[in-house]
């Protein structure tokens, strides 16, 4: 798909979902490349650049995007031609392409030989990462049960339990404010992740950073399921992490409200690093302390020199 | 009100709340003693007796009920004469239940001090105490701002930030997943009681041990607002505090659930002395390692030989 | 038995143990009111003071021996006449051994409330109180099971595990370096005491503040159960309990051990109270922060008089 | 000296520091008493009354002065007769007086016991008792050294080293910043009281809770040495203690500033009780939970019906 | 020695120690390069593959041998014709025998450097690595004193304080209960490391995980030393290290124990990276997030394809 | 400049901070390589060394000029001729010094991004990197204020408070026995380095460590703002930085002080990589678990071949 036809589709969130936003950027710069006939350089890096901004403007507050086109971009400005460029463009956005697909079930088999039989496991939210673990241990044989949290305000909490019932999974649901009551019985954690920044903190669902805390008051191990491409490179460059704000509606939920009453709905809360035993990541099981490392190794060049 | 309407009244829960309750076991003594025409010690004894354990079963589980009866009978057990028993335990309930009326009000005002322009308050839950305390400040004519939860399942918080936005107040209602999210803008935290352990823990709405946490975690104070008579001397034989569980369509709250699905809805939870840093009752603000000694006072030799 | 057979009959060791020993205190001082004639106070009063410092004498550091003798004494000071100190003494003495006597097994009740079907229990060592608790527990029918530590030196734990055992409880043994490591599975660890300070810490077998600590990190909890008599008013005027060191032999075990290197052999350790959720004690289940009242009210005006 | 004598020279200075302003206060009350001439008990009081209230009104944030003359007062108001209140004010003053002289010797033997050869102790600012512990210690021969840091802005280090050098104690001054630095060798920390909260909290000296952070992290104990008159009964009432802001002068001390900075100049700052292992006072070791028991027995009935 | 000797002697334990049989595959490896005649690649491939999958199968829980294969094996797959593989895989061998030869002396050196005049040492059990560091600093002068903890079952402290006395060390043994005891003399910790994971946990002899609570209770520095071989690649796939279970005649010891009685003998036990300050690799002093990056850097394209 | 000149200028002081002296280092030394005539290789290696020691020499603990001097000569030593180790000489030069230049600027641009409207700022001492992000935002037009301490003894923050106050920032300075005190008010920290250690340890002026303390007991965010010349790989090899102790009389200040009175002024102290949240360099903001591997990214391998 060329570059204007993907940034429509993602403006018009006819494609969305972190994952598919991504790879369509890095399609689209590839498309783009295959689809250059000129042989000056410059021009080529001038419309290159060119594509690159709109693609990134399509979506600016998404990390995946921003990794995806610049994984894509990795090195190109060293290329010596037009050829070298165009031929390491259309690599890179396979081979992003090809791992972001697979991150999600290489996380899920990682993940899942971390749990044994016995464990009582407990979620936050509706993360794919966090349940493909689970659902791979379940499909393993592993005996264990779990416990889902509600996840006000929109209850994703219900199509977690919904899901993981359809797998006859052993799954109890509760409140939010049950977090640390049941902590007491739970072995260990597993959450996704929204972004993670250059200095290891995870942002997610709002009330991820309270499941942590208590985590961590009870000794129970607290692990992150994170496709490499949700860390951010732009906290690199100490950017904070912008926390969405949604309508005071959803909170409200039908009840009758005092006029004066005011209402803080955000949506993402953030978790430092010292509550994370440690990151699931399609590239492997990490500290937070090698997320920096893992950013640089990906980005290369691009880092610092954008 | 005699002991027979006043425990038919409360089984049919005619009369309810803790301060009522106690203070409707309180006078059935009292009117029980200020009726009886005797002169023997030993009858005397016996009947009353009979009145206590009838009261004391007309709601087994409530701390305050246990409190207001044996407050009444302090010291009964060393009067040397009928004359001398009945006017003891007619004083010992009018004092009681005189404490007993006063003790919210004398909360609010101690726990108002603790309040200072620009502070930021957090609440859970909808305890009478707790808001008596943010209301006096409010009179006074202090300038801060509150949040207080939802306090899922039964959202009693609604409740909450209408009758505080009524009176003025400033007011923000938050989602139970926010709070360690807000726990950095607080800087006082004011909850209730439901009981009062020996030892100095506080059972209370599910989710107060995880306000406390968070607020430990960030050095903001955590004030708990209780009446005495909250303090449970049945603790201090070693009792546990059953967590009542309630009925699981309060927290699916008509979503599609699968059958296979179960739900976890305890009403309290348990938070440790540790993270309290007072506890302001109508007797003064004191540590959760002062609580043993004031059910000792308060109850005298009905301790451990009950 | 008179004062000075109850003295040599300690020195010698016939009798022994901690509660033992203070009944026997308790006993002499009985007796030689009972038998003493004399009508004048004055004379009493030093004859009493000789058979108090005799006895004290004859085990200095037996914190129950000095609890035993003052409470036996509380109040003799502000007696008007020999016949009322008599008559003080004896009853005083007679209370203090009935206490004594009954304490471990109102210890085992009011801990046996704390274990609940599911547990998983953490002893050290051998204590009396402790296993009170645990077997009290299951003859009531509850379901648990216990890890016992192997507590080197003296492996006391080969005498818990054995003495567990014959009463069917599920019982295993680790050792003592396995603390930490199945502290993850561990809902509530039970110790004795051998001292409790005025400030709430306590001092027991060697290995007791590593369990204390590793409960702590788990948010599992901890329970002191101990007699009032191990309570220490000498720490009340500020005394530092002596951590007794023995013989080297213990350790080394017969191994063969290069004559440079120095053995350290502590027989007991000190637990800080904010360790310590409860101490489960025959007059109640309390927080560290009340010891000091209880010693007060236990000793009256021998407190800080003597 | 009679009431009007005593006002004037605490306004005017000449009497002050803690402990001589409160023996001032009970002192004139008793003088009040033993010259009342009347028989009648309605006027008396009433006079006692306005003596009273003349007292405090000297220096109304002295908690020592509250201490010294609600001590003296402590169940006057049960009295029957103008003579028996006469008795009892005399008696309770004297009592109070000479409690107060000797509770920083008393503070001094019993903390001397906690230091062992080879401490290595931390004490800051220049407090009597604090000081009174270690020069004890050192007068009974006992070998250790001891850190003193430099405590801006007032510098009253200076007068601490001076003072432990001039008895031939190893002194070493620090500056504030070097607390942390210190600790690592540091076995004990004792510093003084300026006030101390109903539920265990101490008011002390800028910096004080600074220590005790420091010590907390690195396990090593903290003891207040304070006399029971520092215990704050207005605290219990729900009050916060005043921290009393100085002047600017005192910090800038000669140093070119612009003028547009702000200077912030507290002279003390608050240090919870779960950063004390015990307050060590003239009744004893105490843990943080114990105060408020301490002052419902030390001031009686008069608490919560003044 | 040709690869089927090495698997023999590796299997028969004829080669044993984490060093020697990875030096043992490393070996093996290089020798079957050089001796291999073909200079087609896909059929070297093919054997080679073979080769590596024998020696890994002698004794596949061994990290240290999959190390060292990987090592050994390290860019092969990019090589071009046989010749360059023969010679990349011979140079990779010799590489890693030299380093790996070389790193117990390397840690020794780096490690005295944080050893200071008066410290005080604690190890546990009996690493060479970290004794190797305690030998180095007092060959090299420097005065301090060491604890050796027993280490049961096994004892192997004893062997540990005979070999530190032999160096004219001044040590002494303690029980493994008395670790949080002496902790506050210790100023710093060494231990080895039996493996260490991608995210920074140690595993290593059962009671190491206690020591380093204790010690990070007491602010006191934690030191893991430990040669990058012991690194797990395979715990960055996801994998958990399985703790293993010995005998349970090792912890009864000839003691008379009810058949009842079960015994838990685990021989590892699991650090947290949050309680250690450094470890100390041949490739110097790291902290716990950056094992993830050695891994990569030193196993380079295997990880993650193998 | 020659190298002896360098030499000189830096030893006579003529060259001094960090950022001026690493440049210096890297610019003799290729004034060096462009000032040599001859082409055999081996002669040009050891004058270049010996260059490189006596530059070295010129002020043996300055971080900043080992990285200067090291960053020069990176793979200088896999260089096939005197031509091709010149002209990376020069290249490598000319980066260092061109990085080195714009650092702090990078980092206050970065960290700025981390100060919001409403934040609280508190610094110690009178980093330049530090102020640059404070200056940056404030520029910016962020509405915050900031919190500076005295730090003592040589009161750098009088430096601080006026060079802020005259960019019309808002400025309260506190003495340094204040920083907890604040700490609850504050919201983020950010304070310079003079060392950054391999594992991620920070060592800075005297009290860092304290408002890191402080900081983390109240959940405040901590960031150090340093240049990666700061970073120490001596650190790598295990080296301790050696905390400088000045002269007493910076701490007497013209106080009159007993003879016998022992001075302690240690220059720095050294904060827990646990205790920082983020380190701002001109490479991005990281966790101190990236420390090491930017260490071997930006030196190669120089590193372990020293």
């Amino acid at each position: 798909m060329d570059v204007d036809t993907t940034v429509s589709a993602i403006v018009s969130m006819e494609i969305r979902g972190a994952g598919k936003i991504a790879r369509a950027g890095a399609s689209a710069l590839s498309y783009f490349a295959e689809n250059y006939s000129g042989t000056d350089l410059a021009p080529f890096m001038k419309e290159l650049n060119d594509a690159r901004d709109k693609i990134l403007g399509s979506r600016p507050t998404a990390v995946s995007l921003w990794n995806g086109v610049h994984s894509t971009l990795k090195d190109v400005d060293t290329c010596a031609s037009v050829e070298e460029a165009k031929e390491l463009i259309i690599s890179n956005a396979e081979r992003f392409n090809k791992e972001s697909l697979g991150a999600v079930k290489l996380i899920g088999e990682m993940g899942a030989k971390r749990i044994q039989d016995g464990d009582v496991i407990l979620t936050h939210c509706n993360s794919s990462a966090a349940l493909s673990v689970i659902k791979t241990a379940h499909a393993q044989g592993k005996k264990f049960r779990v416990y889902a949290t509600e996840s006000r305000p929109w209850r994703q909490g219900i199509l977690t339990v919904n899901e993981l019932a359809k797998e006859g999974i052993d799954i109890t649901l509760i409140i939010d404010s049950a977090v640390r009551s049941v902590m007491k019985h739970v072995t260990k954690v597993f959450v996704g992740a929204d972004t993670i920044t250059s200095h290891g903190s995870l942002i997610n669902k709002i009330g991820t950073s309270q499941l942590a805390l208590a985590a961590n008051e009870a000794r129970v191990q607290f692990y992150v399921c994170s496709e490499t491409y949700k860390f951010s490179p732009m906290t690199l460059y100490g950017d904070m992490v912008t926390i969405e704000e949604r309508d005071q509606d959803e909170v409200v939920m039908g009840a009758d409200i005092d006029g004066r009453v005011k209402i803080f709905n955000p949506v993402f809360d953030s978790t430092p690093g010292k509550y994370i035993d440690a990151i699931i990541t399609e590239v492997g099981l990490i500290s937070p302390g090698s997320v920096y490392n893992i950013m640089v190794s990906k980005l290369g060049n691009v880092i610092l020199q954008n």
